[in-house]
């Protein structure tokens, strides 16, 4: 009833180019501390329910065949084959993709190729940051070479992104540093840095923050689930309500990803601040038969305009694929109830959901495609810089 | 199934005398810090939604019809005509009315008039604070006029309510201020303030909180949702838990107003201390088609003579409706599915949807009409003070 | 569709032993600050509303008879008798008790007798410091003292529990003291302490903690719902993050009992550190009618081999009936719902029931009758120490 033809999922990763046995499928899906307790597997989560669910029937299977049938047919398709089989079926129309995780994962392209589907870069901060050091002899090098870094990056990338959440926690000073702080704070990171360092320095996240801000390119901050040992109240958005406040009204759009167990609190903002989003997509992959409450709970505050969907996926194409049928599943069944209970409309109900799954990412990420009635040409030009 | 004939909204605002275009009537139905984003609009929510299902027809539209033929409708209506329909068509038959607010807003009488239901005034400590400080000249005479309007206030209104967590958070030292940071604290206000100056002062917020407990009139306690660039968690009701401790057995209640997302807070300290009441009915008309799941959220752990109904509604009367359909719809739809799955006897779900609804602000504000088994005549004697 | 034919309730109480009128009776429904508000009763909740619905008619009654006609009968039968019935009515198989309350409550070996079940004890680390402390005369005789007697515990009970969450928060230092540092604590306490008084130094709690974990039985973490009048922030789960990975890997398992209204933040905490385990029960007692979807919250992120049963009753075995019955009833809806939903497949569904029934908790605690798998014999020796 309730339609979706185009779904874009504004954040996600590559897929993995190796053959994965057993155990390393299976820690694939889910983030933790450690291997599965004595007696229980990974499988037996949300996440592994789901994939069960969804992904056998895209590779010829049985909904909810054993675990190492599964894998038994992947591995005779082959990784290649396998992904494109599962990429194509996931349904989705485009990704943006941070490429900025470790690991031998799939580029932008190569992910665009696999899938039939579009793909734009999103560019992580502290990896550009990481990378300018790593080539940078000294702190005005190091501080020049980065702003000029993210000033080309904001020329081909659709978005940047920041993990200074999952890195130090969202309760970071709402201001930007001021030129003397950058320097010392520069300076003390560079020099007690290897090569590859990860950053993780609060007055330096917040310059990266305060500079991708300056470029007009909407900046997607990590909240909620992110780090798996990290205290999870650390990155509950409510803590970047004034550094919201303070970056109002400068043209730059914030998206605040995942969310969960606090998406009602993202949701919140989005609903508050003009130039707020909500990211209503990954905690459906991590809460599975769940995901249509959880929708339903960041539709509770957020402006129906201001709900984007990603999928969050990295790794395993099944979570590209769980994520875009579990947001739709839902999304169809959350908007079907409501229109059968005569809350709203019908017509209303499908052009929420079109907003939801592509219209308003093709908005803020400038995605030509998306949004027809702009003409096409340089998207750069569409928004404020 | 389940009735609830009375219905006592037990906080709400007066409406908007003037005509409302498009734009002024959009602007009304949420709390936002600026304009829409651009290609959003604020009938894109719950609220905006809720509206155009409750309201059209009782303007003689069909439900879901657009913004703008409502709108039109409406101004040929005429505000007065539109006004005493929506009201009249809420269903409420009492309203507890915060007149503290600025805008050209209906007082308590004009709303009763205008609904053809019963009003009382709930009188805001801060701005009785500001009000007589507009009026006093020193320290002394302040702190003097000040103790005089609560106890007047105390004699015609039903409640006090207080915004504390909107100007200064709810953690708040729980104790009374002495007598001597009293007087330093309105000193400094006094001085640096200008006429019609904002109270956002710790010390004389906890002073008014005190004397306002000592007047015996129940206090209501804005928490959860409140201003909107405000940091959410500092309106969490859990940082009143130890306030709560010490005003307890003294005779007052308090009420904990809105709650969202915090309701589930809220209700944990209606269930553990006996003069503490939770408010369940402004969060709903944020959260729209949502509605059934916050307010059986709140029926969790809040004894059922511990909730209370409140539209929170101020400037469109639309709001009001929206708050009263939604929860009256939502009261029916969770306890009916109690009954249907034999967890609750029918007549359990319908004693208890009437105190919700009605007996329980009866009883707390001492209500005549009411509470009928009480002798009528001089109600504040019926409570302690 | 869904059976449990095993139920291990993994943390309550004993129930009283006296003969209890309307009054005593109602005063064991809910744990408040004070007796219930004028106009109010404590059955008018949802732990009342579920008494009244499961508990009449393993006595004869029908269900949601009145509450005073419910005691009556409760006396007509006399304390041993209602005891009796209620307790072999609940379905629980095994029962882990936690004996260290005040009151004249049964133990063990008495509950074991009445349902007709199995019990084992679970120790309380306060409880045991508490009774050292009134037999030791020196530091250093209290420290060994309690040293051997956690030791011997071990070699008994099945479990350790701590309150430490409820005596002083759960925000403590993750690290363990030091010697220095426990014998500082140790000194002031005994000192300044009669005999039976109580402990709440967050020195000696943490120390408490340390040598639990070191003996290697699991450790339950009471964290949520808690003392009625304590801030209920101060038990989020969430506080204990750090502590949890200073513990990982040591080969002790930790329990967060209750957890409610923070149990997604626990749920978070046992999918991420393989050693941690949620609980599922103690909070749907508390929330009755709603108990399907405060069970499937904890289901969101909880893998399924680690969560676990409890009813945390305590005085009375109507709260035993009603945790089981709430549980087993909101386990078959959620997951058999799934099922319907296609999410889940049966066999799936009847495999996670039954782990969370009692094979998790068979495993944790080395009960040997629920793992039929390993060699009957010395179970302890089944478990790292």
């Amino acid at each position: 009833m309730i339609e979706t033809p185009s779904l874009v999922d504004q954040y996600c990763h590559g897929v993995l180019r190796t053959e994965l046995g057993l155990g390393t499928f299976e820690a694939q899906l889910a983030r933790t501390e450690g291997p599965p307790a004595p007696g229980t597997t990974l499988f037996d989560t949300q996440t592994g329910f789901a994939v069960r669910r969804w992904c056998p029937p895209l590779l010829g299977l049985e909904p909810h065949c054993p675990p190492a049938r599964y894998l038994a047919r992947r591995r005779e398709l082959g990784v290649m084959e396998a992904d494109r089989r599962l990429l194509r079926g996931s349904g989705i129309t485009t990704y943006l993709v941070d490429a900025g995780l470790p690991g031998d994962l799939t580029g932008p392209e190569e992910l665009a190729s696999a899938a039939a589907a579009d793909a734009h870069e999103i560019v992580r901060l502290e990896l550009l940051a990481e990378q300018v050091a790593d080539t940078s002899g000294t702190v005005e090098s190091f501080l020049a070479n980065l702003a000029e870094a993210v000033h080309g990056a904001a020329a081909h990338a659709v978005a940047f992104t920041s993990v200074a959440g999952v890195r130090h926690g969202l309760a970071l000073a709402p201001e930007p540093p001021g030129p003397g702080e950058v320097r010392g704070a520069a300076a003390r990171w560079l020099t007690g840095r290897e090569v590859g360092g990860e950053l993780s320095d609060p007055v330096l996240l917040r310059h990266l923050l305060w500079i991708a801000v300056a470029s007009g390119r909407p900046l997607q901050l990590h909240a909620g689930l992110g780090e798996p040992g990290l205290r999870i109240d650390r990155t509950d958005p409510v803590l970047l309500t004034d550094f919201v406040r303070a970056t109002a009204g400068l043209g730059t759009d914030l998206v605040l990803l995942h969310g969960y167990p606090y998406h009602r609190h993202a949701a919140h903002l989005a609903g508050v601040f003009p130039h707020v989003y909500a990211d209503s997509g990954a905690a459906l992959v991590r809460t599975g038969a769940r995901a249509a409450t959880v929708l339903a709970e960041i539709l509770e505050l957020a402006p129906f305009g201001k709900i984007l969907f990603s999928s969050g996926a990295q790794g395993l194409p099944e979570l590209h694929v769980v994520a875009a049928r579990l947001f739709r599943e839902a999304l169809g069944r959350v908007l079907g109830t409501w229109v059968a209970e005569g809350a709203w409309s019908l017509g209303d109900a499908q052009r929420v959901a079109g907003m939801i799954a592509a219209g308003n990412a093709g908005r803020v990420y400038g995605l030509e495609e998306q949004v027809p009635a702009r003409p096409a040409g340089n998207v750069s030009q569409l928004r404020p810089g």
